[in-house]
């Protein structure tokens, strides 16, 4: 059940792994005292990569896709997980209207939806279906590839409410993150739960406020546990002015590339590592791995191709980028089935509920994967991330797993402080 | 993984799977609210019996053994239960103090108590196993049969507060039934957490009280199912002044008995059930199955033997049976490797997170399978009692599983009812 890791590592991710089981008591009750202070989102998936040298979040998605990729043992942890999430957010609420992406052609995709159908389902909500796409104008079943169905249905606005023929739901809950910007139709709603709320959205988030928000949970964590923080945290820098066209912002871009690659490179000093530095510019808005690109020099961002321009300067909904993250890259040392991998951490409320390997077969371990080429490695999280066991190797799968999902729940935190931080004034619906 | 149930029922209790699936929403949704009315014991697990016309609880044990039987691929789903139950109860503690019963030679037990310093272990508490035995005089490891270990030490009481040596905990788990009475040194405790609450314990416990608030839960669910409650709700009478040796109160008891067999003969006449009816005698306070007689006529509590009426006057700890439920007898149409077979749920705070078949290949159908002759069919809920699957038929095992779950939390909530309704006035600690 568990994928073979290739990789045997030696260095100080084992020693951070260590540090983790041996204080693995004292962050459940760390954690356990975050989640006092801060809201958990509802839902979140975290990429991670995992260097032999660090293991750091690289991505936290608010919007996650991919549940039909979990270990279908793991449907009555997520059952569970859900069920403390709507006690949370919306115990009163009677059903639930799930508001998927736009992407109807995309079956796997889809089932994903289903899957999420299926445990609102089993926390004892009605669920519908409405989506965003004009051309859904009465509902629309479609069959899926694991013999499910998933029913569409055109949104009706009602004044301040929104739902769908029939139902007036209590909460909604987004599975689109909003890249395309909010629609009008989600605009000033009241009196219906909105999960998570409008500002989580790619229309207005950036992933550099949620690793500033890393910074800070990172710092903490560390702290507690007296590590460097850097093992568990890439180095960020920003660049708010970029138009990859008219070749602006370059300056900003190479000496922010500069700076970072001089940092990494006296931590590489430091620890012994004797690869070679890189980082990772993307925009700062935005998923899908589009518009992502690996950096080992300054001199790279200023001879771009006519080719890389146009591929950086657009990401998906056709969204311009002027603004980009420059991150420390990390690189995986994880391999499954010859592929390159990068586990990812699915998570609700504050709960780990699972996760998988994403593998690409295409790709170098400094690259990113969620790209074409890319596969799901579903069972990859078979013993859970919930039971650490001292007596095994710190490499074991279930602790290497403990070790993903509290680097996963870091990130989270770092989600819930960053939604609080970025929350309009005049917070609506 | 699922053991094959020998039994193909047609009668009513499908019909009873059936309403449970087809109203499964309603019945999370109508769960939901009433967690919000009731506070969820720390933990608990149901003895239930399923006689193809009827599916109800037996008994209800608030201080559940048994942890290391249940399938260990749910231990993630129990680390979960116990971190939202401990968020419940005491979100500050760091450290708890496990209290089990006395029987350290009993290493099946033993193994359920290292279980439970497991799970609470992975929740982000500091553990400590403190024994009431007189002969613990300093700290105590023993080795059990599935290769860990457990440490029991002496407990100290120090002014109002109880602990161990070196150790000061936040909370206390009691995973002794205190059927020998509330200890001195558990009295009087002020600024610990003593979960579950002393009256929980059989010292004041009465099942008379417990299957009394189920007969409030089980009409308010039925109710919001439109359907007879007697199809979950075993009848029961008391009778509270019995004294088997000198044979006093016989005549109240065999009334009793009369009385209830004349109502389930009428039940049964209504739903054509052919067999015999019967009930069940047992102690008002105590467990392990002991002072448990199946009568099938009030002339049989007239004519108890000598060793008839030792056996039912004694039950756990010497205590002396002076109280006793009769409740109709529920026979169990379930076999497991050819033995007759009861399934047990197992819940921590408001979750199902396991259960087992308790199997007895020497005992009948209308007997107390808690006996000699026992054994349990760990695997029994393999399929999560949380995920019904609507596609299937009612007696599918994720469905039957299913509807044990929800009479399984019925109980539990009739067990928080009655925990609030035996409070007593000044509560202590």
């Amino acid at each position: 059940m568990v994928p073979h890791l290739t990789t045997a590592l030696t260095g100080p991710l084992l020693e951070l792994e260590r540090s983790f089981l041996d204080h693995s008591t004292a962050i459940e009750r760390w954690f356990r005292s975050q989640w006092q202070d801060y809201t958990p989102p509802f839902y979140g998936s975290v990429d991670l990569r995992n260097s032999g040298y660090k293991l750091a979040p690289v991505d936290t998605n608010l919007f996650p896709g991919g549940f039909n990729n979990l270990n279908p043992e793991f449907m009555p942890l997520c059952v569970q997980a859900a069920q403390v999430a709507i006690e949370r957010i919306c115990p009163d609420a009677r059903s639930i209207l799930l508001i998927p992406e736009n992407h109807t052609r995309n079956l796997f995709y889809l089932q994903n939806v289903a899957r999420l159908v299926t445990i609102l389902g089993h926390t004892g909500l009605r669920v519908r279906v409405g989506s965003l796409l004009p051309d859904i104008t009465a509902p629309t079943t479609i069959d899926l590839p694991d013999g499910s169905h998933l029913t569409l249905e055109p949104l009706i606005r009602r004044g301040t409410r929104l739902g769908v023929e029939g139902a007036d739901p209590c909460a909604i809950l987004l599975n689109n993150d909003l890249s395309a910007g909010v629609p009008e139709i989600l605009q000033g709603l009241e009196g219906q739960w909105l999960i998570p709320p409008l500002h989580a959205g790619w229309a207005t988030r950036r992933k550099s406020k949620h690793f500033a928000a890393y910074d800070q949970i990172a710092a903490d964590f560390s702290k507690m546990l007296g590590i460097d923080p850097w093992l568990l945290n890439p180095y960020f820098g920003v660049c708010g002015e970029i138009n990859f066209h008219e070749r602006t912002g370059e300056d900003c871009l190479a000496s922010q590339v500069d700076f970072l690659l001089t940092r990494i490179r006296e931590k590489y000093r430091e620890y012994g590592v004797t690869e070679k530095p890189f980082v990772i510019v993307k925009a700062d808005a935005g998923t899908y791995g589009m518009g992502v690109m690996t950096v080992h020099d300054a001199s790279d961002v200023r001879d771009l191709n006519r080719k890389q321009r146009n591929k950086m300067s657009v990401v998906k909904e056709g969204l311009q980028v002027s603004e980009v993250i420059i991150q420390e890259g990390v690189s995986t040392l994880e391999t499954v089935n010859g592929g390159v991998a990068e586990p990812v951490v699915y998570m609700m409320d504050h709960y780990v509920v699972g996760g998988f390997y994403r593998v690409n077969t295409a790709r170098g371990r400094d690259e990113n994967l969620n790209a074409p080429g890319m596969s799901f490695e579903p069972l990859g999280f078979a013993t859970g991330c919930n039971l650490p066991d001292c007596r095994q190797a710190p490499d074991a799968p279930p602790n290497r797993f403990y070790a993903y999902g509290v680097v996963g729940r870091l990130a989270l935190l770092a989600a819930a402080l960053e939604i609080e931080q970025t929350a309009p004034a005049e917070a609506t619906a």
